[in-house]
């Protein structure tokens, strides 16, 4: 009886690993499989002050209502791990944002973020809506490479600092569900 | 017996919960988790018309070709659940698009909806080429938040209305596969 | 006692079938279960080139750094399965880049593969940073439709050719890992 028991249990291991109903998953908001809080910094190009800008407005605002939508920024901006922009940078974000709200300042963004550090190599490429009036918003891990390969996740967004339109510093709080 | 039976079970079971092989997966196209029909409205900025527009040219057309290659129109757009302009929005539409051929009309829309109704709080982000030439044409969903959380799957357009460069609106058939 | 060992099985069986706890999956970076080499030819339009031009300025360098930050390009690219120019396309990238370094040359991509061929339709959509004075550097595929339905995955990008502004040639090396 013991070898007809073995012989079944064999049978049903074959079907398990060839059948694809098994995929069904789940993920739940609060156990993500990795998180990483990050800090980036923006600061505007001037005009003049090339050492220390990190970004710069490639369009002006349009003229339709009076909060710069259509103004489209390109950056690589500094990421670190504390709240200091001379703290050693842990990653760099590379993208844009733009503005896209005629009653307030709002933005959507895409961008990557490029860790060169000994903790991480690799990137995590980022999009989605700022609103920026909310105390915190959502945006979407969408893939990565290296240490990140294939991921995705949630990123929030948190405003942390507004200098006008010289600088501004977010606190990111990335999650990850996929992580391979 | 049974209780030999009992114990290769718990064997086989336990194995099966930590064994990698059970990664296969399948969606069917016909057969997505969730489907969402929507409606966008694009109100393109005239220059005087501010309390309707809803988009804005933060590019103009570069002149390669007759089709306004590079212009780049940055937008928050009501989404309705039918045809109709003034219907409550269940949702705003922020992103951009840009025209890029030079021998028809044809343009790449990278998104958020950002929903806000009593049906749906969260966002689905979205990017792809749109030929607006083609009948219907796919786009990838490829991130969500919120009641959206994790979200994967196709947003098909097709062209509903065009009013030269003033108003045209699309229709989406949204359809999730990686619902969580 | 047959009949029994059945009967647990079935049991088992069920279980398995509705159970979550079978989500774990794992890629492996060399084992894509798809995999396609392709060359991309970028034309830049520079006035009076219109036949020959596949892309074209939308904004120009911002004057942050010596290295066109903020230069905006649209483009309409042949992608062809050698280094030839001339080869009949098997597909376009329709999509953009930006140049977003002070220091360096260095790009950021957002496109869609466009495919129209004997062996391929459908379409994939891929972005990230284009790290340009790096040997191979990696972007995601965030999405696909048609042959490419829900991919996800790598694009390793190698520059083959580049002539001044004018003309650029990468190898697009796409790997994907969740194939449907």
């Amino acid at each position: 009886m013991r070898i007809s028991v073995v012989k079944y249990s064999i049978f049903f291991l074959v079907l398990v690993k060839f059948s694809p109903v098994f995929a069904t998953r789940t993920f739940k908001e609060n156990e993500p499989c990795k998180r990483v809080v990050l800090y980036y910094h923006d600061i505007l190009f001037g005009g003049n002050d090339t050492a220390n800008a990190t970004s710069a407005r490639a369009t002006n605002g349009t003229g339709l209502g009076k909060f710069v939508l259509g103004m489209l920024v390109v950056f690589d901006d500094p990421i670190t791990k504390d709240q200091h922009l001379h703290s050693t940078p842990v990653a760099r974000a590379q993208g844009f944002y733009f503005y896209d709200m005629k009653t307030t300042y709002n933005a959507w963004f895409a961008y990557t973020l490029v860790f060169n550090s000994t903790e991480y190599k690799g990137t995590m490429n980022i999009m989605g809506a700022d609103m920026m009036m909310e105390k915190t918003r959502d945006l979407s891990v969408v893939g990565g490479t290296g240490d990140f390969f294939m991921a995705r996740g949630i990123a929030t967004f948190q405003t942390d600092e507004v200098e006008g339109f010289k600088y501004f510093r977010l606190k990111m709080d990335i999650k990850l569900y996929e992580c391979y």
